[in-house]
């Protein structure tokens, strides 16, 4: 009994996406990885901008005492400074360096927010579908998820959330861009998401955070924005980082910035602080720190992403897929042929494609596509898609 | 009530050891940074040696694809094998790279395996002085810390321990050399302490696990050796970092390795794995796992903390001050004179001396010294040190 109990029905109930990308190995091993189309992790393909690697090479060569060592664990002063100043911009609320604090990733400022929010027993909002993950990180702090609904094309149900917002309520959390199915919630969403909140905190008591997690924003298609959850509801936390932007996610690098209108949002910044280091993160790497300190506002070209999603959204529409186009993120969310998305992903592991089940994102019925692979891969991965569909007449 | 009031207790309770670094940061800001004697954290002022800086280039440097990408949550598998590798002949016990998971750092490693052992009630057993944040990472999973006594020469009483461990003991968890008293464990205790824990396990009808906190393994003094655990009982579990070896605490790099004779040994390697991703690390931080690679073995130069050790335990003994003399670690746990910890560090912050008070290692009534500072600031402390004692000369 060396593995707790609890830690046993995880393993057993583990993230489909990582199956998926073990499934991948298995299949590489055996057929040789050029023979496997993987759409299995959300892995950008398209490599870091050439900026990047100028400010890593600087950052390295810089002499600076104690550079690798600990700093204050919400991050350097600069870095925050740097962070808050782009966010200002971007977010159009003013922030300060007191409103940012440097996470190691965006899974990880979103676990560092949760232990400040939660109470054991209090319950978190999502929309379905939704990155599952989120549970487990709900469930490591004692809360648990509520689901709502999404309306038909995905977008959020505001009044589907508002139906699960009770006292136990401590916070609403949204993805947009969305992972898994590229939406990107307009502006007109967020503003409605942001009155009901209002409302819904003084019917239930208690003051219900909107958690913002934004790791997609900046991949977005056709001239889309994605709105400002600050400029709608002052109790907000945006969650970022630069693991998509500048296809960094190996380095474990992002932010959280508490907009500075919350309640107690000075103490809300400290308890995230000290969560950061109660969870055994510490702090953010430092080197990274200061890389994408220089690096603010820079992101990878959508337009790379762009031109996959075009090739496979219209080669699979044109073989009878049925999906929404994606606006952002690099995911295309399509209804498995068939209807049982386990068994038209296994359909689709027999022709070499990974894709992971819609049930992985509390959506049975559909079936997840990451597309930041190469052009080459897409190609090569239409014969397969066109024979797997072919299996399941009743899905076309 | 937007801070969860779990966490406002945390807040209030909060790392003393990280209370002592903002005062610091206050006396510098009011006195000048040259002004502060700070003895408060374990940052080391040694800088990581020449070879890390050239592997950190060379790194830099390799065209790799996807280099800064997901990999594995386990690690790189050739870092796991090159770590496998080095800890086989350090431990004693033949490890691959299935046995080696790497992690963000001591902390970050060591609360995804509480999470994969602890169920909700769970115990783990700790010695007394510990390092604080062993109470917040067994509380993140449920479990809570249960303290037994050391001996007078802060060597492990395995008897104490013995009598901690009930049906709900997960684990036992020793840390050595020691923070905050210096301690390095003998072998013939350790050895002892293998023997309790396999005879208590069979009389608590549960394997309790045995879990190593390493990461000043390399800073020990005068030809001491830390024994192995896994030498020791299978069913151990050794958490190390490249923190303190290399000077690297910032970037959050270190690694778990599970003895492979070990209960489940598969399972709990696959569950730390779990747990890694479930907590929000995802992985240890990619271009660090591709540096310390490269660096298996190396280790910072004990003896340029073992001039500071003598230095200043032999002028803080010639003015009446008590303390074991350290063999490892590069921390200095004294009597406070007088008794009063609190009382004795604030007298030393009169005289710009900053130290942490022995309650923050669950030991009032002594106080630490952090002495990876530079020898000029244990010159100019002296004197300080000696105005603080003559104000309390019960203590003498």
């Amino acid at each position: 009994m060396g593995v707790s109990a609890k830690m046993k029905r995880s393993l057993e109930g583990t993230s489909w996406i990582r199956r998926m990308f073990e499934v991948g190995a298995e299949l590489a091993a055996k057929h040789g990885p050029g023979k496997v189309c993987d759409f299995s992790l959300g892995n950008p393909d398209v490599e870091p901008p050439a900026a990047f690697q100028t400010a890593l090479e600087a950052v390295v060569r810089e002499r600076v005492p104690h550079k690798h060592g600990y700093m204050p664990n919400a991050g350097y002063p600069e870095v925050r400074a740097a962070v808050a100043g782009h966010l200002s911009t971007e977010l159009g609320t003013t922030l300060s360096a007191g409103d940012v604090v440097m996470s190691c990733g965006a899974a990880g400022g979103l676990n560092a927010v949760l232990k400040t929010l939660l109470d054991p027993g209090d319950e978190v909002v999502a929309s379905v579908p939704y990155f599952m993950e989120y549970g487990g990180y709900a469930d490591n702090h004692g809360g648990s998820l509520v689901l709502a609904p999404t309306r038909g094309d995905f977008n959020l149900d505001v009044a589907a959330i508002e139906a699960k917002i009770g006292p136990r309520t401590a916070a609403v959390i949204v993805n947009s861009p969305n992972n898994p199915t590229g939406r990107v919630y307009p502006e007109r969403t967020i503003r409605d998401l942001g009155a009901m909140l209002a409302a819904a905190s003084r019917r239930v008591g208690r003051t219900v955070y909107l958690v913002s997690d934004e790791p997609y924003r900046h991949v977005v298609y056709d001239g889309v924005k994605v709105p400002s959850v600050f400029a709608a509801y002052p109790h907000s936390i945006v969650i970022t980082s630069y693991s998509k932007d500048l296809s960094l996610p190996g380095e474990r690098i992002g932010c959280v910035a508490v907009h500075p209108g919350a309640e107690d949002a000075k103490t809300v910044v400290a308890a995230v602080v000290t969560a950061t280091r109660m969870l055994g993160f510490v702090n953010a790497p430092a080197l990274m720190q200061r890389v994408v300190a220089r690096l603010q506002g820079l992101s990878v070209d959508p337009a790379l992403y762009r031109t996959r999603r075009d090739r496979l959204y219209d080669a699979l529409a044109g073989l009878g897929y049925t999906a929404a186009r994606p606006e952002g993120a690099f995911y295309l969310f399509l209804k498995a042929p068939g209807g049982d998305d386990l068994a038209f992903i296994r359909a689709l592991q027999d022709e070499l494609v990974l894709a992971v089940p819609g049930r992985g994102f509390g959506m049975p019925g559909y079936f997840r596509l990451a597309y930041c692979v190469d052009e080459a891969v897409i190609e090569r991965s239409l014969e397969g898609f066109r024979r797997a569909i072919a299996k399941f007449p009743a899905g076309r």
